[in-house]
């Protein structure tokens, strides 16, 4: 797990520069998390679309991860997200499940919330998303993709 | 259309955190661009499905803004977003257009490039959205909020 | 609920067709199922995914249907189905659960299984899907629209 | 295009119980359509939007369909649909075409209409679809599965 922790989000410059941390990656689901900022809103002062969906796409992302073997990886063939009402609040949080592990797809839901990470009693859904992620022969480069 | 690109462009904060600016306003259609940066990666070196998302769904609500009255405002109700190929390049834009305006929900496809900004010939589609925005009174502390 | 019931699986001709029939409906929720036939398969076989699809889209209704005002009626503004596997079996049928209830549209979530209806035990999840319905008032020539 | 033809529009249990028909076969698009009867509504008398959705997913099999070698076949993982107005109308149709043909996942986007056929000056655009198929070996018994 350490490996797929520090592959997914310590390299990522996304990631990275919206703060997206992981608080738990279980065998078939992952949990991360960030602490609102300026940067993550749109032009009313709510948690902008794009934030909860990048969220959700990444998270469900991780989960996956949990569930390919050592040379794959996993690349986003598409997601839908549904916002739920209008997200404010210090911390947004998702955790994301895997409902099918196939050969070539995986399927993801990811459900999104503001309030306290990985605590749903005190925390209210803003998102929900499906993603359908496609497994590949992870890239030769990739230790030195990014850098 | 000095107002929208303003409302829309420059006080958003996870729009001016990836860099996004405005090329062109129509009367139903919009197309943004950004100029690549690490900030926009994920950990392969490839564009983001989040970045893409972000771009696409930010550019819808600028196309949907051209069909409103005054006093109301878009807020994204939900997208989808299909991931067409590996994305790289030095600049990813986007041309939305409004599929249909209707008085309650407003709906948008939005599709994103690797090339030359609002120049098809010299560009590669790499992601494809439908988008439907909920058309709502504008907030009336919008001014403030995202202060 | 024998008003809701009998208006959302009695008088419809795509729902008759198709043979859907309801299990239960709750406060939140709904449950419906079908009798599997020649008429509900693609050309290999298996079942259609426009059968998961309407499955879900309808069962989605009668769940949305739950949380509205009697002058109310729900319409489908747009769902996303993922199909998770090769689906066979003798019955199909889905649970839908109300995600967010809101004043203009409401956000369902549908799981489609082969099994045994309403026994996840017994059953294997096919497909899921996210709906989004909007919240218009109900047509006034209801009773005569479909005759 | 006689055997595609024939495989897709045939042999299919739903697509014949709701009177699909081939219109143009292109070469990497499709137009299908129906002829709107009291087994295609919902319970207003509108055309239900499994209708709507099933026609968009099959023309866009079809489409997707003439971008595959002899032994493969197409599976749609996944679609969405935007149902943008209330339907009615005596014929329904649909345009598919390939906005992506990958060695593993063919993108298509379908729009549905009202109207006359294949003449887009006298038809309505009614709905709009995405749709991801998976490129997977033919069945083997592909000519007995439905029989």
């Amino acid at each position: 797990m350490e490996n797929v922790e520090a592959a997914l989000f310590k390299k990522g410059g996304l990631t990275e520069a919206l703060g997206i941390y992981v608080v738990r990656l279980g065998s078939s689901d992952a949990v991360t998390a960030l602490t609102v900022g300026r940067h993550h809103l749109q032009h009313h002062g709510l948690i902008h679309a794009g934030t909860c969906a990048t969220l959700a796409d990444h998270t469900a992302g991780a989960a996956a991860s949990t569930r390919i073997l050592g040379h794959q990886a996993v690349l986003t063939a598409e997601f839908k997200v549904n916002l739920l009402k209008p997200a404010s609040g210090d911390q947004l949080w998702c955790r994301a499940e895997v409902l099918r592990a196939g050969k070539q797809l995986h399927v993801v839901e990811s459900r999104v919330y503001v309030g306290v990470p990985d605590d749903l009693a005190q925390s209210t859904m803003v998102a929900v998303a499906l993603v359908t992620l496609a497994v590949v022969d992870a890239p030769k480069d990739q230790d030195e993709a990014a850098s």
